[in-house]
């Protein structure tokens, strides 16, 4: 798919056919989130890839917002270290935005919905997940095949006007 | 493009060739920038796109590591409001990582690279951008035509390996 196309038909999808994403293309979506630049390209992540559904049933408990994680084909769970106030942390969540956005468009362009979940409850995660004391599970990206319509460039994405969002030269 | 091609050839690029990017092309890189996906779609960003010479060079003082924006073709400024700690402020930097890797693969897409500076000048952004005393400029994105080899995909990025970073169903 073209990169615009990728770009302008990805959208929030958060109820997933029955279709499961080839194993091949969920490495291709990992690969994609390998590659993503960091801050002094430290790759202050770990992504951990979950597909068993009595395993996403549990995960999708760690949060209120996150049912949609109990029927999405695979979830991949990002995971960082945990870390004081100010740049270290600003940056850690800003180098995982520029990580998932690549998710998402890795798998925009397989035809793959996707969707973000926050999580709550560290210690249900870390349980389930078995990630170490001194890292936090940040974000949870679901990924599946869209239950209604295919994924097809937005016409009217809801957003701000253009005019109002950029600024050319100064505010 | 093919998607997975913009993915691949994305590298940081910090020095630039006298090449204008269009001004219809620019204007592409901020619609991918406007229709990122953002925490239940607050669009906590404004986009400052700056092209004159001058003000890129005295843009470029924001930040010890950010000299490439003197010579970049354009450059886009995040900026975001003021948050406090926790939720609000992890948000804010991840959704702006995900505008990031849009303008990112948006120009990748035609060849233009780009690259990332921190801002530890607050001030001195302020008077230049003129945005209000409730926001920050939190990132910059500087773009560009690459002065050495156009962007091909990288065959061996630096990066931890993937069986390194990429865990299935448990750390």
């Amino acid at each position: 798919m073209e990169t615009w196309d990728a770009l302008g038909s990805r959208r929030n999808v958060r109820s997933y056919s029955e279709r499961p994403i080839a194993p091949e293309d969920l490495d291709r979506i990992l690969e994609a989130a390998r590659i993503t630049p960091s801050s002094a390209n430290e790759q202050r992540w770990d992504f951990i890839v979950c597909t068993d559904r009595r395993q996403l049933e549990d995960l999708s408990k760690v949060w209120d917002g996150a049912g949609h994680i109990a029927t999405s084909a695979a979830t991949i769970g990002l995971v960082a270290p945990k870390t004081d106030e100010g740049y270290a942390r600003d940056s850690v969540h800003y180098d995982l935005g520029q990580a998932t956005m690549s998710i998402m468009l890795a798998a925009a362009d397989m035809g793959v919905g996707s969707a973000h979940a926050w999580v709550s409850d560290q210690d249900r995660a870390r349980r389930l997940l078995g990630f170490p004391q001194d890292r936090f599970l940040a974000w949870l990206i679901a990924l599946g095949h869209p239950a209604d319509r295919p994924l097809t460039p937005i016409k009217h994405p809801k957003r701000r006007s253009f005019d109002d969002v950029v600024h050319r030269g100064r505010w």
